[in-house]
């Protein structure tokens, strides 16, 4: 894909000052950029690229009084951040409607119905007695179980798998590899130390606005649902186990878990590689910091802890740094013994 | 599938009381019941839910002496959650038994076998030289590849990756993306301080009875073979290296990894996140805590550890305690020093 | 495959003790080989091993002197290790060379091409416009997106997933199931406390001779490039975020994680379940002990941390000392300010 920067001033409603002919076809950061890229200054700490930079055109802030020559092609907006990410996201949209249609070979079980414009890739399953709604985007080698829901505007990319009876919202994204629905880890101790294998007939419920990482997994429920809700964020490699139930816009990212049948509150942060056990509650706008591990429910809400086990992360904090200094304070309580 | 009360009272050697001819097509928790479901109840503490439950129908104990009027049907048993776990494997068995034969496009290598009452997705791959027993469901997607043996009764979900002549028992299940048999992580440093690939020529051995979560990862051995024993339980996400032993009947939870060459015992539980260096050897019944660290062999069986580097779970305890009172203790001290 | 002692001898130009006309074919440690196995000696803490073997043959060194009767075939070489190594690459390298052509059904997009002496494994996925290089290794339901770049002598394992605009160099290797170019987890918050999806239009890099373990996954940047120099080796399950640069010839262990923006420096040792921060630089030669936590920007070369968050591992492990006597070094303060 091609513009002249006169074509894209006119979609941002911006006016061009320099070459309004040039040409661009991607997008990058202004201390990036090179020929055909078209960049933004919002950050005054980067107006010096502006000078330098190679982009064939920057979009910039009616505002903003030139300090220098500049070489590149300048097109002036209102806010040049939110006009920059328009543009991004209409050349993700672009991108993601380029393929459409069915690519052979593609499997599709009886009783199963897809929404208009979709695209599903070669080698992608989809099973009996699904509904999937409009605008779907299936990679290859995705895998879709049995009667699984699926909302509309979805994008469930290369090689994600969902097991049988998931339901999906609306506008989610399923990453690379993603698994929904396996089998919680479940197993009824014997009386001879072996395990028996307690079957998992609950499913996964993802609600509208989710995304799941690559290669991420959650659990299906025991008996019933594993719950995450409206808007939640997921990020690569997490685990959440069976039964956990996760709020609304809350954002857990990379390698932590979840453990079985804890709840997580609304607009929660939780860092990367964080485990928090089972059978707890995590209050609303709690924040934890990476590589906690939590160990009880947390009651009150915009709680920041931190730590394994974790506590108040300012106390936390407190006691790391006399953790460091651990070896002279035992030499002063050896010293002090002497003198006494 | 659907059911009448008396269909299961029947199947359970139960007696119905209340209304025999209900429709029964789901198992719930008795909390979480709907109309059709039919739920258990074991524990004293769930019973107020007996006359509140929306469920069609609930399995109770012969003794149980009812408190007030309930609207659902009972069928009395001896044993209310054994007989409740029967119609879990049931049901599960249905669901499992449910696909059969080849689904199109699949594929099977030259001089591979397979036997009888299978199940082949679509886009499943089998390589050549193969040998898979009885009643295996093969999802799609699942990659095996060549030399593999396979024994009978053998789950293996959507997206796995069984590497080249790896070796699986009987009854065991693979999760969704899972990946048995991945090169160990074998590097000889060279003078220049780079790194030559050291090939990876052994294999996985699985016993029976084993279980391997989601997205888990199983190095095949340098030479010889990564072995994990009967009735042993790995879950999602877990890294176990090249060359590791694991005994018999030991669970491992999430995220944890194992490290090249160790040996764990039978009977051990691995809390989720561990982490246990190479080449060390723990004893039969070691627990490890979450988020633990091992870095020594543990040579007593029953050892509960914890902590990174982990050591005994209660002298750790302990010294967590004082940890989160380290800032108080320095004062203590200074105080001390200014007193001498 | 099966040779003789004799052929092997040849091979490496060495010299045949005992029969050379047995037959070998298969590599495998000395303490472990049994019939029609090949091994070899070179640490003399194994030399007991050589007069119990039962392989068929074992690699020795000329200047061995056998103080014992030996009963396996013995092939003297200048360098048991290195001929031992040699073998081992040959034995791959033949494993490697074993299937070629395009095993049907597999895709490949239209203006893609793909080098002499390629192996496309059923079920795999090409893209369009997609360029790979000679001696190409991809095998079942590998995906690979459009306009991916991919050098010579690459081997994809089965279901790895190769996002759109991917440049892969020669020589690398990527192992089952790993994600190469899935979005950054950037979101951008709302007013409302809800997020937005930042659109993460930049790509990955590979350069030669890197190495992706199974299941891990590299996100792709927001723009511009997330980058893996030459040389460098990443283990199974480790996140790299998006805009990660990391130098050549580092090696990082299983299940650690790099957030964005972060810079690793060249010929780096990060141990397992690592966390590092986003937006920090690591410089050269810096070793990170297993499960640490870097908070902070490494600026000297060569620095060895550990702990979490870490430091400088000798002052981490002398204050960890002091961590585990905690609750006597309470104690004592207690007696001290009771006798003052």
């Amino acid at each position: 894909m091609e513009f002249t920067v006169q074509q894209i001033a006119e979609m941002l409603g911006g006016t061009v000052e320099g070459n309004p002919t040039s040409k661009i076809s991607t997008l990058a950061k202004i201390e990036e950029a090179g020929e055909k890229a078209l960049a933004f200054l919002s950050n005054p700490k980067y107006e010096p690229y502006l000078y330098t930079t190679e982009a064939s055109a920057v979009i910039v802030s009616h505002e903003l009084e030139l300090k220098q020559h500049v070489e590149t092609s300048l097109i002036r907006v209102a806010d040049p951040y939110t006009s920059f990410s328009r543009l991004l996201e209409e050349y993700q949209k672009a991108v993601m409607a380029f393929k459409t249609g069915v690519e052979e070979p593609a499997y599709m079980g009886k009783n199963s119905t897809i929404g208009d414009n979709f695209y599903r890739a070669a080698f992608s399953y989809i099973g009996q007695n699904c509904k999937i709604g409009a605008n779907a985007r299936i990679f290859p080698h995705v895998s879709i179980g049995d009667n699984v829901k699926i909302g509309d505007n979805v994008i469930i990319y290369a090689g994600a798998k969902i097991y049988s009876d998931t339901v999906i919202g609306n506008n989610c994204t399923i990453h690379a590899g993603a698994v929904i629905g396996s089998d919680g880890f479940g197993f009824a101790p014997q009386k001879d130390g072996t395990y028996k294998i307690i079957p998992q007939i609950g499913n996964v419920v993802l609600e509208d606005n989710v995304s799941i990482g690559a290669n991420a997994t959650i659990d299906c429920a025991t008996m019933g649902s594993t719950i995450i809700h409206e808007g939640t964020k997921i990020d690569n490699l997490v685990q959440i186990a069976h039964n956990v139930e996760i709020g609304k816009h809350t954002v857990i990212a990379a390698q932590s878990g979840v453990s079985g049948s804890s709840r997580i509150g609304n607009f929660c942060t939780v860092a990367g590689q964080v485990g928090i056990v089972g059978h707890i509650t995590i209050a609303d706008r709690t924040i934890i910091g990476a590589q906690s591990g939590v160990s009880k429910s947390i009651k009150e809400e915009g709680t920041i802890i931190q730590g394994s086990p974790a506590f108040d992360y300012k106390q936390n904090l407190r006691a790391l740094t006399v953790f460091r200094k651990l070896p002279e304070l035992q030499k002063d309580i050896e010293e002090l013994k002497e003198k006494l």
